[in-house]
């Protein structure tokens, strides 16, 4: 069996994962791994590829990123303009919309494939969503995520004056609320209740129950764990009060690897063109063959 | 907006709730009801078109097949012989694998869409499987029915020898392991005994733990809720411990006729063929302008 090359686009927190979730995995093979230190060699990739450019890789099919949001577009962009599949778990919710047109365009000018928002939210969760919605079409759906610790809200804690290290978790308190706990380290010189209250007033906090807490070492609290409990009560028909509920606890980055990595697989058998994970048959993800999936699933 | 006309093929406990689906549907226009009575019009039908021959209906778009699962086959192969898209709830999950290639290559041939096994399980169950396959490749799902009334089990304790009126409730137990409670009424002259003996030895009871108990009235228990519990614990890429559960409580047949007339809309938008839930984009399930789908859903 032909295997799937893939390289890995930025190797930070995800990209460590995606690694594994790709070793794991028996029809793909490691094209390389794409960094901006090249000479940045850790251990466990003494036996590939490290390189600046996606063209030090030899052939690559599809190109896993993991790299941060906000630079997501313009890797795919470029990678899609040679050929080359992308899948990415992009999480700016408001920006899924815009992007899925700009990287489409791409894609099918290129004849590639680009999967978007890959990651579990949005990714796998958004899948359950749609599927919530097909079974009662009218009703609420609230996502409650956590307890986990938040990226965004982390980084935007670190931002503010007098922060030395700092972690945000979420914490849900249902019908898709959610309370902020901030541990912070400071800086000498500064007034813990004057940033306290910075952080309250920064836009990621201000609409949010937000108690900010002073610790010795915020490392000593680093913890990937994440989780969300999903919940639709809705309407089948003319019939009221179905409910169902969709609940995980995992490992933040080690899931949303390994959804890229299933992804990636995906990207082999679409058409040219963007998606996100709520535009693929679920089959797709999965390796071997299609009708022992079939009997082993359906 | 063109409408999707749709017909009801057979008007049992499904097809009724399929009726209200519809109706609730606005891209869905009612072609018509096909039983094998035609003379036999209930109050909520007098304004359709109730026929036992499909050519009756004018231009039907889609079929939904709300027939007993062993008569699927035949009624989807002739409607699709005749370019006519099918979905049906067929479950019986050991032969799934067989029908989707007879209804398969009956579709291609015709150029016309099968859906099959389209209810909650097979059907969205299904699609939870797979995902969460996607999101850890390695471990075990359990599936866990109940409690609620199961149908293949009502119907084999009615066809024992004794049995007046017959309600068979899955109860689960855990790990995928269910309990069977029966409750009969006795037909006079016969020994409880003697028949609950026959039922805990029929090949549907067998492999289970099974209690039958004697009630003045099976009518007054019938109960159409039922639930699903069900939880996957896996590995994703190396890393142990990934926790997934889905859980929903619901009315049966009305779910099932809300996935049906879901996935008749989504019929319209594959390739001539046979899919499963597995096999279909969640998106294609669901009505409205797809960019303002996957803005709210992804």
């Amino acid at each position: 069996m032909k295997k799937i090359r893939a390289a890995i686009v930025g190797y930070g927190n995800i990209g460590k994962y995606v690694l594994e979730a790709l070793q794991a995995a028996e029809d793909f093979e490691i094209a390389g791994i794409i960094r901006r230190d090249a000479a940045n060699v850790p251990e466990e990739l003494k036996n590939y590829t490290v390189a600046t450019e996606i063209e030090s890789l030899g052939k690559v099919d599809v190109a896993i990123l993991c790299t941060p949001s906000r630079s997501v577009q313009s890797f795919a962009l470029k990678l899609l303009e040679k050929g080359i599949n992308t899948v990415d778990s992009f999480d700016i919710h408001t920006q899924v919309a815009e992007q899925h047109a700009t990287l489409g365009k791409a894609a099918a000018q290129h004849g590639a494939v680009s999967i978007m928002s890959a990651g579990w939210d949005p990714g796998s969760d958004s899948v359950v969503r749609a599927l919530l919605e097909a079974c009662a079409p009218k009703g609420i759906t609230y996502t409650n995520f956590g307890p986990g610790m938040s990226m965004g809200h982390t980084v935007a804690v670190k931002a503010i004056d007098g922060v030395k290290a700092a972690l945000s978790m979420t914490i849900p308190t249902g019908t898709g609320i959610h309370r902020r706990m901030v541990y912070i380290e400071l800086k000498e010189g500064y007034d813990f209740d004057k940033v306290a209250d910075a952080i309250k007033k920064d836009a990621y906090f201000v609409h949010d129950e937000t108690h900010v807490m002073r610790v010795q070492s915020v490392d000593a609290l680093l913890d990937m764990g994440h989780g969300v409990n999903l919940t639709r009560k809705g309407v089948s028909g003319k019939t009221q009060n179905q409910l169902f509920e969709f609940n995980m606890k995992i490992n933040n980055p080690a899931l949303t690897a390994q959804i890229l990595v299933s992804s990636a697989r995906a990207s082999m058998l679409q058409k040219p063109g963007c998606y996100t994970l709520i535009e693929i048959p679920m089959i797709d993800l999965l390796p071997g063959d299609r009708t022992e999936l079939i009997r082993h699933l359906v």
